[in-house]
């Protein structure tokens, strides 16, 4: 498979731009080839038009040719393996390792939406049977389902080149569902993107599906970005990165003719609390454990812990001992691109010139581990102590007792992540703290750390603003689905005009709700 | 039961403002007593304050004690029903039947979410269990379910004083699943809204719980209700009432430093199909019903059907004759307040002065009933023509044949409902066209009339914007209650430390979702 660096409209590349860019390899510095030729107004608008076009036709196609489909791109992916981990590597500057990781997810995550639409029951089908016989007035049959949402777009963010990209959890979820798809690919990783386009187009087309189902645009500015989520027939709209883009986004489709769900994950600091007990016995664990996780992957992970609280003590101090020695034995790695490295090396620069915070470790490099410390009531009088710094580096925070740990917890914008640290009697003084968590973020960890998302059924990858645009949905995982879906009832319908699913028969054999209650019966039998 | 005609904050009945208002009756034009005092900004503060404070405690709750709650609201409402509905016929203008039949609903809803909360499976409870073994890393315990958003402000209509009101479906439904709420009285019903707010708050207090669990605000403009939308504890806001005001608090919510999810259900227009073969046989039948429909309370609701899309034909005008007699016919009644009888006769007018439009029937009265007549082309060409015009007054449109039927619908904004009369004949033709009808609305419905939403299960009252900000939820039927919960994660915890749906002996009893599997088992049996 070639690189060809034109955006893919449906089964078309085109090439009607002469605005080009280059992928960049953040281990050298240098171009990479191809030249990719950012998509113009007239590519934005035909990819929405054709995936507007197809939409009818896809939302009515069966869950299993659906979940074919995605297993077909997965089988696609792993195909192109050594091709893709070879580019991924050399635009993203991660491992080998990382990147098979990843590419393997990103199949996983194919597999389990395909399997969730193959068994039937997402649809979460309702059935209310009529009676003519009810006083004062009869009861109508109404039936309803989830149905797909139309056009979808997708932004994926630079740090994860595969999984949350041109076919990770958005799309797999998308598609599967029966939304069309329209990906802007991240100008740090265009190669890996049109690889994995190129599959997309190929098990589409190959599916006898109309070819707008799925288009691949390219660009290195925003233009093609606020271009998309402006089209008329874009239903909603994904993205994944940071919150000066998600926001400008969010703004976007705020203001359009017709709104649209709009659905960002955007920016966590990811608070790990460290309660008293637990330092007695596991302070070294624990301080390498939270190396490991603001350190893995040059920290540039939206779960990675930037907020470390401790008590104000002598075990307290010690931990940060401890810390500091694992964090500067850290093995200093490029980031993903130029801009990262320099919002980091100026992130770290300022925050070592704060007056109120101490640096306890800084490593000599751009990209370079660090950690600083601070006290609570200075984190609580300089809000900027409180912003994302994406990279390695974290702030620890003192805290005197449950209250200012309250209190330091309450200042905080909503996270994607809350960790705690706890042994059996810190819950006497922490019990309140504790079980506010849950209002704080989206999923609470006990006594490990918040990088590494479980792909599953349970899992919430989301939380309150800021740390998504909406923090009743999770973009990871089978939860993920109801970004995408809309219900739609169906009243007195004769069975013929009835989808499968809500037909009296149930020829799928899904579970529904029927009156009520949870069956796979036919209805009236 | 006393009228004081004061917000209530709490436990509290407030009068700090002067501004003050009354009831009128739109049957004699006459003020009614008492004096309703409007909540001052302070007073939005004090209840947002207790409400934030309430939630915790609230959300904890268990979900069998949050369901008695709802059914002592129901009882207290019934314990009244002589004055309340003396009130809300005064108020509204509204026979006693229809008054006694919206109570009976009420508490029916109230009694809906009671039994729904209480069997507790709503919670949607997932557990993916750990494996400490898995390869290349082990599996990390994750468990997740619905919990409740926090404080909700709740925006009722002039249409229904107690359905949609300060004891509707929104209430008992954010109540139910543990958030506070906060009613914004519609000014044209308060007493009727005093009345059932005292209700709530008496059983609030006699559950022990804290009383920002519910407050009532009064108000004659915006002031009282953009303050709250601004208020930083509140969560999510839920309104029906009309575009323009929906609109503003739209953007008001998503210009907050923490926008939050915005739930309107706004404006349709509802259309109905009438295909050629259904008129060989039943033209005389709909044509009755759909005056039924149209007339019922005076217009006054968000389903009625404002267009009538009929085949060009002999038998099409035969049809417009029916109607136009039966609407000839309907009995004239006060609107449900001046403002409202003064835009529909404004838009009646403005329909009768439009050169494009044919007058053929017009009630001589400011709240009579209208018929008018166009063609599909004219329609086209001028939008104002499928603008709502709220009361009873609806639209025919005469098409040439499915595509020209097509253009009409493609050329609506969203839709509550979309309704379609059909004989089995009619689907050669029109099968895409009926097909098509669930992107347009969020209830397509097959021979009988929109209006009438019946509460269950199944039931979907939404639908693409306009017709609500959200196409992805309803605001009516046990749907609803996705529009208040979010999703919460809990990684690696304590048994202790889980709310009790998510603890491995499964000590409610509840369906969960086992790895994949729903199971009401203990986990690990």
């Amino acid at each position: 498979m070639n690189l060809k660096g034109q955006s893919l409209i449906g089964f078309d590349a085109t090439t009607h731009n002469r605005e080009s860019f280059s992928a960049v390899d953040p281990s050298t510095g240098k171009q990479l080839d191809p030249k990719f030729f950012a998509a113009t107004e007239d590519d934005v608008a035909r990819a929405a038009e054709l995936a507007e076009k197809a939409f009818p036709g896809f939302a009515h196609t069966r869950s299993a040719d659906r979940a074919q489909l995605l297993r077909n791109i997965a089988s696609g992916i792993e195909g192109l393996k050594e091709l893709l981990t070879h580019r991924a590597c050399a635009e993203t500057g991660l491992p080998e390792g990382r990147i098979l990781a990843e590419t393997g997810r990103t199949c996983n995550q194919l597999r389990m939406f395909a399997d969730l639409v193959e068994e039937g029951s997402w649809v979460d089908a309702r059935i209310d049977t009529g009676d003519p016989d009810r006083q004062p007035l009869p009861r109508p049959d109404v039936r309803s389902m989830l149905r797909p949402l139309g056009p979808v777009a997708v932004f994926g963010p630079s740090n994860f080149p595969l999984a949350f990209s041109v076919a990770g959890g958005d799309t797999a979820c998308a598609l599967g569902l029966g939304n069309p798809v329209i990906v802007v690919a991240h100008h740090a990783h265009p190669g890996t993107s049109e690889l994995v386009g190129q599959v997309i187009v190929e098990a589409v087309s190959a599916a006898n599906l109309p070819e707008g189902v799925f288009s691949l645009l390219f660009g290195r500015d925003h233009k093609v970005g606020v271009a998309l989520v402006q089209a008329g027939p874009i239903k909603a709209v994904a993205f994944t990165g940071s919150y000066a883009g998600g926001e400008a986004l969010r703004k976007l489709t705020n203001a359009r003719t017709q709104p649209v769900p709009f659905f960002a994950e955007m920016s966590s600091i990811n608070p790990v609390l460290i309660l008293p007990g637990v330092l007695n016995s596991r302070s070294r664990e624990i301080a390498a454990g939270l190396q490991g996780s603001l350190t893995l992957g040059v920290g540039q992970f939206c779960t990675n812990p930037g907020l470390v609280l401790i008590p104000e003590s002598d075990a307290g101090a010690n931990f940060v001992k401890h810390l500091a020695e694992r964090i500067s034995e850290t093995a200093v790695a490029p980031m993903l691109t130029q801009e990262i490295t320099t919002a980091f090396a100026k992130g770290v620069e300022s925050r070592s010139a704060h007056e109120d915070t101490q640096v306890v470790v800084r490593q000599d490099h751009a990209s370079g581990a660090a950690l600083f410390e601070t006290s609570a009531n200075a984190f609580l009088a300089n809000p900027v102590l409180s912003e994302e710094l994406f990279g390695p580096a974290t702030l620890v925070v003192t805290y005197k007792n449950a209250d200012q740990l309250a209190e330091v917890l309450n200042s905080l914008g909503g996270q994607l992540t809350a960790s705690v640290h706890e042994a059996g009697t810190d819950l006497d003084d922490f019990d309140d703290v504790v079980r506010s968590l849950e209002t704080l973020a989206g999923r609470v960890i006990f006594n490990a750390f918040p990088t590494g998302v479980e792909v599953g059924h349970a899992m919430v990858h989301g939380g309150p603003y800021p740390a998504t645009s909406d923090g009743q949905h999770s973009s990871v995982g089978t939860r993920s689905i109801y970004r995408f879906l809309r219900p739609v009832c169906y009243q007195g319908a004769p069975q013929s005009l009835l989808p499968l699913e809500l037909q009296d028969h149930n020829p799928l054999g899904i579970a529904r709700l029927i009156m009520g209650v949870r069956s796979r019966d036919a209805v009236g039998l």
